[in-house]
């Protein structure tokens, strides 16, 4: 059981907290309570598993960290967007994120939708501009497959299953294809653009990269429904049982507790299975892929 | 006064209208309702002014046509997502758009919040890709026009300041800040998007065509103004007097009606002063000029 990161992703992640607080606009710039509600969203907590297999990804194939600085940097500003936008009260209705009020709580309901629609355009815009060099064509692959990753086809249309998912009968597949695109989508894309901006990943190696992707988001989305059950509202710093209380189909709910604890571990092998032909330039996607399942929050 | 379109414009809008029906995803695929929200936002309505700024910015520089398509359907997905956003129960609460239900209102609010985030994504991707060859640096100049237009030093940042303006007292100055970033940003870089594309337009000519855009946006939003007292429900397709009703700044309430409409003809003649050095493969936009302050609807 590995429930905390590595050193070195420990390090990864306070890189990405770095870039992030230099790319998001300063709260003294106008519109300033739009650029704090954006800040506040975006900084000062979260996992950071986004940038983390994006750095991952882009070593895995020999890449240079700083040409992952800027996609890693707007993938989580993407999963920031989101997070804001499920927890409005048309949404999830939460009120509590991160173990913080939510945006549309500390801020209102306006505020909150358009700090989501500044920080969706900030994502593309950060991965336009990018003073390290890299190709062009490398850097349009990065932003397709995030914006794809975005849409309807991924992150938007995977919340447009899970609303119409609420006290519905899910079977297993249906679930999963919502959680493929709700949170799969995204992570998947993490690991691709990291491959992708090294500008040298061959179709084999972006092909298992994609496949190790999708399995590390059921991996989590499998964990997150069993921490839903088991952890406490403190460590995953959203309430406790927040998914039951909502009637929300789950991994649990739908397969048991145990079993989904089984599936976990074998999507975990399977994940690690996808990096068989990469060496130890891969450890850290491996690592992650551990965390993913092995967490406590 | 030219109310109408011209012909060359007219047939220009019916193309986007095609290119937009090819690019959005069909309501018959999953998922279906948020899909049908999309198309239903975007299609059957609409000026199409910013797909029409950016055809006739690419001729003005010299470029094809089918080089521009892509930009011109994704600047009216950006407009059709914050038109969704800003008709919100939580922003400007609107129940009429281009004389139909808003999509809240025809679908609900949490798929309207999701369509407009879709929308966003959906924008981005189409600058990707592109059947036409044109140059990468090229795309990704325009997406970075596009998403630096989009974000919270434009549209979402003119949103902000247009939500803390109610019910305050604002000036002249005030209110043009307001709309150059609200509505003027994303009707400026539909014209320098169309510019960037063509692969050939020389840093003067950006700047002048940057300078038509930002005039044609500010002559656009007075006329929007004037149009909200003088026009009729049907003809402007939402609500007559909804601006003066929320007690909203408008260039007539702040500067009477009369001024206001001196204003537009001010600055009518301001953009065709920019377009100076351009000769007959300028025309459409000076069109578009005339149109932005002469039309009745």
């Amino acid at each position: 059981m590995r429930p905390e990161l590595t050193e070195p992703l420990k390090r990864l992640a306070e890189r990405a907290e770095g870039v992030l607080a230099s790319v998001l606009p300063p709260a003294t710039l106008e519109p300033c309570r739009l650029h704090e509600a954006m800040r506040y969203s975006v900084l000062g907590g979260g996992k950071r598993l986004r940038p983390l297999l994006c750095y991952a990804g882009m070593l895995a194939v020999g890449g240079r960290l700083e040409w992952a600085d800027r996609a890693a940097a707007a993938l989580e500003i993407i999963h920031a967007y989101s997070l804001i936008h499920d927890d409005l009260p048309a949404m999830d209705d939460d009120d509590l994120r991160r173990g913080k009020p939510t945006c549309h709580i500390a801020f209102d309901e306006a505020t909150a939708i358009l700090a989501g629609d500044a920080l969706q355009a900030l994502a593309f815009e950060l991965i336009t501009d990018d003073p390290h060099g890299v190709p062009e064509r490398a850097r349009l692959a990065a932003i397709r497959t995030l914006a794809v990753a975005c849409g309807s086809q991924g992150m938007a249309g995977g919340q447009a299953f899970d609303l119409a998912a609420v006290g519905q009968v899910l079977d297993e597949s249906e679930l999963k294809r919502m959680h493929a695109h709700k949170t799969g989508a995204l992570i998947r894309a993490a690991v691709l653009m990291g491959a992708e901006l090294s500008g040298q990943a061959d179709t084999r190696q972006i092909t298992q990269l994609a496949q190790f992707g999708s399995l590390v988001g059921l991996g989590f989305q499998i964990k997150d429904d069993i921490l839903d059950i088991e952890g406490s509202t403190e460590a995953i710093g959203k309430r406790q049982g927040a998914d039951i209380a909502r009637n929300k189909p789950t991994f649990p709910s739908i397969m048991g507790l145990d079993a989904a604890k089984t599936a976990a571990e074998h999507t975990r092998e399977q994940a690690l299975a996808a990096l068989a032909s990469f060496g130890p330039e891969a450890e850290l996607l491996r690592d992650l892929a551990h965390h993913s399942v092995d967490r406590n929050s």
